[in-house]
């Protein structure tokens, strides 16, 4: 037994990627049915494109099967499977509280938020996840979309108390009412996966020395320390190379984590595009606007980038930079550009290429990496707190 | 003018290696001297070989020049150049308080103590930072050594009040009394290396869910969480590869970071020699015996380990594996058991190979590295409190 809201069509429309590559149609396909008991089928109100979902279009991501793109959408739950009601107790919330007619967005792969790698917040990578768009699972261009474990899976936009904030229930709701749908799409991947890397390279413990004041080790420990730390061995200097889309939502991110702390900063945003560079400065311009600019921030081509960090930093480099390429050439510059025990926080989608160091280089720079996805589903509270703040 | 105990001979014994490999001769050799007015000169009571001397001696370092061997040594300063004394005010404390007869060990490379680098803790990557022992500056298996920015570098044993460290000066003085000079010889490298992976693993922002026991990214904030987590999530899973005498040091910093934190924990440590695996769990016992085996801890052979891991953690790998051995099978190693948004501290020196992931690979992961040399100077506090301890 299911609940649906309204008599469903039988048939949709839908973007189909076929195979190899550039062939891309609105097909007429069947409308996607509850499977399991933990499923739900969403109404798309709106559906965006990935630069990811490029790699699949120009045949790049070794993908062979005709499947319908996307995983970024917003809609209305219109159908629940038969797991979802007052009998869900013991499961994750959501199971007991998602009403058909919600408002929902759903992260671009799914986690069953019940198990140990999700418990811990590491909800991409759960053994369930699948990315919508993907062979393994039809996306979400489409008027309709299929959403497995869905009460582990979606975030409820229609009940603001459901999730954890650091926003009042108030504001949540002002702050919901306030935004387009057009912003709260932002919510499925790009916004998070902004805030990841900004929240990576803030926190890591080679850069916690110059945010906190305490030396390394000393950084760990609480406690008085003795330190000749100066103030201007505090100065934070990042870099961040891609300004697409996650490029702007990672800088807007650190600028709001910078200035929440009242950290002094230097900023060098890298693109070889001049017009993502200008975007870059107009956002960065917004922001100081609003009284949030204190410390330096530009936009730069990569060899003017080069030299910006050698004269910024006495030839020492970065102390953290955000790769948010996802090439051997980008992940390559942020090497060059960062300081011996600097961070790299590398959230860009790799491929086949063997990683172009050796050894020798990483432990001669004291080099730190963190790759890979964002746990988007876990990052939803933050990120709805900086679309709302 | 410098200052000088005693006369000085004019000639010494050390232990000199000649290119281009398997040829370490012991030569009589001149006294060092002087050089810089930072100076000091170390009468070398005892001196240690180290597992990256033996990559030299065999001609896998890619060194071509002659030079006294040797990074690790501890002795009594003999000369002290002029700019010790009451008049170094402003400069790093030893230059005032170090006294020609004091004891002293020295860290495996020279840090000046004065600049961002040092000031930021991150001692071993001082821009005038020299490795002892290598065609940049004399080695410590010599009768006398010289030891460059001596008032940055050296950590001086008889003078307790002139470092930080947890022990009280009393507790200082009775640990220095009961430590062998074989012992305290750890302190130049090994034992500091040691707890420098071991304290990485622990604090990684990776691994500070299960230590916490707040989901990422609640583990970054302070204040009340709600959280589903549950006991068995909190379960630490290291692995260690590499059971030469770093790994057993990163083994007992290790076990005393869980110990005083009273974590759970299960230790996989893996050594292919069957009597580096014998010693690791002996050290193990005698820790059990005073009270401080909380955990599961086995050393086993490569293929017996992935098994292990795979047991111990539902297939899902480890929270973090401490790398110790710095080649391209050790790294793969620790790649393959380490879990997905697990931690890899790679404190091995590696060498000229590429590294053997495509980005792929560490996207998918979502693993993190920290890779490079122990800033030992800096790690000198708490490596001494855990030899006192």
């Amino acid at each position: 037994m299911s609940t649906t809201s309204t008599a469903m069509p039988e048939m949709m429309k839908a973007i189909r990627w076929h195979p190899p590559s550039f062939d891309i149609r609105v097909e007429n396909i069947p409308v996607p049915q509850i499977q399991d008991p933990d499923d739900a089928i969403v109404k798309v109100t709106l559906a965006a494109l990935c630069g990811s979902d490029l790699h699949v279009y120009r045949g790049h991501a070794g993908v062979d099967q005709i499947h319908t793109s996307g995983h970024e959408f917003i809609g209305e739950v219109v159908e629940l499977g038969s797991n979802y009601g007052a009998h869900s107790q013991g499961r994750p919330a959501l199971y007991s509280t998602l009403k058909v007619g919600n408002k929902v967005v759903s992260p671009f792969t799914v986690n069953c938020g019940e198990c140990n790698v999700c418990r811990l917040g590491y909800t991409c990578r759960c053994p369930l996840s699948a990315l919508f768009g993907s062979p393994a699972l039809e996306g979400g261009q489409a008027q309709y979309v299929r959403v497995p474990k869905a009460g582990g899976t979606l975030f409820n936009l229609s009940d603001a108390k459901s999730w954890t904030s650091s926003l009042s229930d108030e504001l949540k709701g002002k702050a919901l009412a306030g935004i387009a749908d057009s912003s709260l799409l932002m919510l499925a991947d790009i916004l998070p996966t902004g805030v990841f890397a900004a929240l990576q390279a803030m926190n890591h413990p080679k850069v916690l020395p110059a945010v906190s004041g305490r030396p390394w080790p000393a950084s760990f420990f609480p406690g008085d320390v003795s330190t000749t730390m100066l103030a201007e061995d505090r100065m934070l200097t990042f870099a961040i190379i891609g300004l697409g889309p996650v490029g702007l939502c990672a800088s807007v991110s650190l600028l709001d984590m910078l200035s929440a702390q009242q950290l002094p900063y230097q900023i060098i945003a890298i693109d070889p595009v001049e017009s993502r560079r200008e975007k870059a400065l107009a956002v960065y311009s917004k922001i100081e606007q609003e009284g949030k600019g204190l410390g330096k921030f530009v936009a730069q081509s990569i060899d003017d980038a080069k030299k910006t960090v050698a004269d910024w930093t006495g030839g020492v480099g970065c102390t953290a930079v955000l790769e948010i390429v996802g090439n051997t050439s980008a992940i390559s510059l942020a090497y060059d550009i960062v300081r011996p025990f600097g961070a790299i926080v590398s959230v860009g989608v790799h491929g086949e290429p063997q990683m172009p160091f050796t050894g020798r280089q990483l432990y001669n720079k004291n080099v730190s990496f963190d790759f890979g996805r964002c746990p988007a589903r876990a990052m939803f509270p933050l990120a709805f707190d900086l679309l709302g703040a």
